[in-house]
């Protein structure tokens, strides 16, 4: 069964990709459209077009149905990158060099923009008469990732970052993106509204545990597999859910320790993702970081078994999901 | 009759700054949400609104058919305006200082990215079997405005800018927009396929005319009228028309001027443009821009005068269009 699951995914990302190698962004001016075909060639685990096929699948809708909105929303996924690149300063992406970096800034900003008004034409290639309900989706997504974004950047400027505010930062940041995808994908496979609205919260509540996972992978995962340092959170004193469950866990001592960490910033980067390493292991920080993960997940689960669709695909999605979670890397 | 015409551009003009006054974009987080009050607060002609409504109207379509794309063009603009405000390093914008100069760059950027959002939100408020077809205008003339401000930061690099390669920029940064206003406009208020592409034609000749006049009142506007300095152009060393024009007719002697003048940067700003302006008469620059200018207005008029509509809502937006064009402001 396993397998079957896996070549209808395999199946879906080959259309995905054929899909986006085929888009002609336009020519000229070159400075403009070279960054887009730059940035969506780079490549990427493309799960939230993937989430759109597989929803609409799950309600017996047809590839051609969702395509087009499921490449609607890895360009506007891409574009955020594009932006949020900017405006995290970021010199590598994907180990390439961020279009800012490659280019300029005024030519990431923009290119960026035209990469929004194409994702609003690819979107519109749906059954018209469904095109008004996922726009909505769509338009409510986005917002909230651009208002996921402003709180991350207003985070790093605080000290007063609790878990709720954290944790509804990537709510917007990331998780609403793969709810919308998911409720996009049901409505265009023709779901009822009711299940449209739990899969959208499967999707919410699987972000959220996704973002959680990426967080503890950043401290914890296997280097090799991971593809990168792990550390990279702690280095740059981004306040993920490890380091906030740290502080919030920590005695008088450990957060001595985790402040004087922080707050250097001349400190030996490897001698510093060690010793907060330690305080997290003396904290139990990767095991309450799993209770949370799995208490999104559960949350996830218990709305995805209200839906009513064949047993049989809800159970490949689900299983799909879950092997996503387990992921090292 | 220019009575009657004007009461219905003012009652028009206020329905739109009513809506827009209306609108609550949203209020979290506050930095995200602030910038955009304050810029869509800051005022503006409201030409572009103004066009959709004027469009409608004159094939008998209602306020209430057109004011939602009205506004989304409108905060359409102002999303464009944000952006290329960031990317000119402009200070001020309408006398007050730009958002990223008030806020900061990051807060422009993603501010920015919530009005491009929220312009496709109110343009998705119009008559639904009318909505796919506003929305292709609108996202070509999207594409056009970014393609326009590509080519415009270009030119800003090379020495080598045509008059016709000032004509597409400006066709693509500024007419595009206009022209759009005036399809979408017709569109909703039901005209022809044939008369909406000619209100097409009609907003970008208009629109390629307004942009030659606003560079010519740059150089010999009335200083008083026109609010602010003239010369800013010529400061600034911007390849405008005038500029174009003026190389296009130097003979050596004048030419060598010119390239002396554009090439010192520490040349006191004013002595500056007062010599340029000296060239500029020497070659009849104004005369020739007015002819330039002339020959897109007449091409409008031609354009217009095939619209199939009310003779005299005709005659009416023809004369708010000419009135436009002779403003010294």
């Amino acid at each position: 069964m396993a397998d079957i699951s896996s070549k209808k995914i395999n199946s879906f990302l080959s259309k995905i990709e054929e899909e986006l190698l085929q888009i002609n962004y336009g020519k000229y001016p070159k400075e403009l459209y070279d960054p887009i075909d730059y940035t969506m060639s780079m490549g990427g685990k493309r799960i939230r077009p993937l989430f759109v096929l597989l929803a609409n699948d799950l309600f017996g809708g047809k590839i051609k149905d969702a395509i087009s909105a499921a490449v609607a929303i890895e360009i506007f996924h891409n574009f955020t990158l594009v932006h949020d690149d900017i405006m995290d300063n970021a010199p590598l992406r994907r180990n390439k060099p961020t279009v800012f970096k490659k280019w300029n800034r005024d030519i990431a900003l923009l290119s960026g923009d035209v990469m929004l008004v194409w994702a609003y034409r690819f979107l519109s290639g749906c059954e018209q008469n469904k095109f008004l309900k996922i726009l909505e989706v769509f338009n409510d997504a986005a917002i909230k990732v651009c208002e996921g974004q402003q709180l991350d950047m207003n985070y790093e400027q605080t000290d007063h970052v609790t878990i709720p505010g954290y944790i509804e930062m990537i709510s917007l940041k990331t998780a609403a993106l793969i709810a919308a995808s998911m409720k996009i994908g049901a409505v265009l496979g023709g779901s009822t509204e009711k299940d449209a609205e739990l899969l959208f919260q499967f999707g919410k509540n699987i972000g959220i545990a996704f973002q959680l996972q990426d967080d503890l992978l950043d401290v914890f995962g296997d280097t090799k597999k991971f593809g990168k340092q792990t550390g990279g959170d702690i280095a740059a004193n981004k306040k993920t859910f490890l380091l906030l469950k740290a502080f919030q866990r920590a005695g008088n001592e450990e957060r001595k320790k985790l402040l004087q960490l922080f707050s250097s910033q001349k400190k030996n980067p490897s001698q510093k993702v060690s010793a907060v390493k330690e305080i997290y292991e003396t904290l139990h920080i990767q095991q309450e970081t799993e209770k949370a993960i799995s208490h999104y997940f559960t949350l996830a689960e218990k709305q995805f078994a209200l839906i009513r669709a064949d047993r049989y695909k809800k159970q490949n999605l689900l299983s799909f999901v879950s092997r996503l979670m387990k992921r090292d890397n």
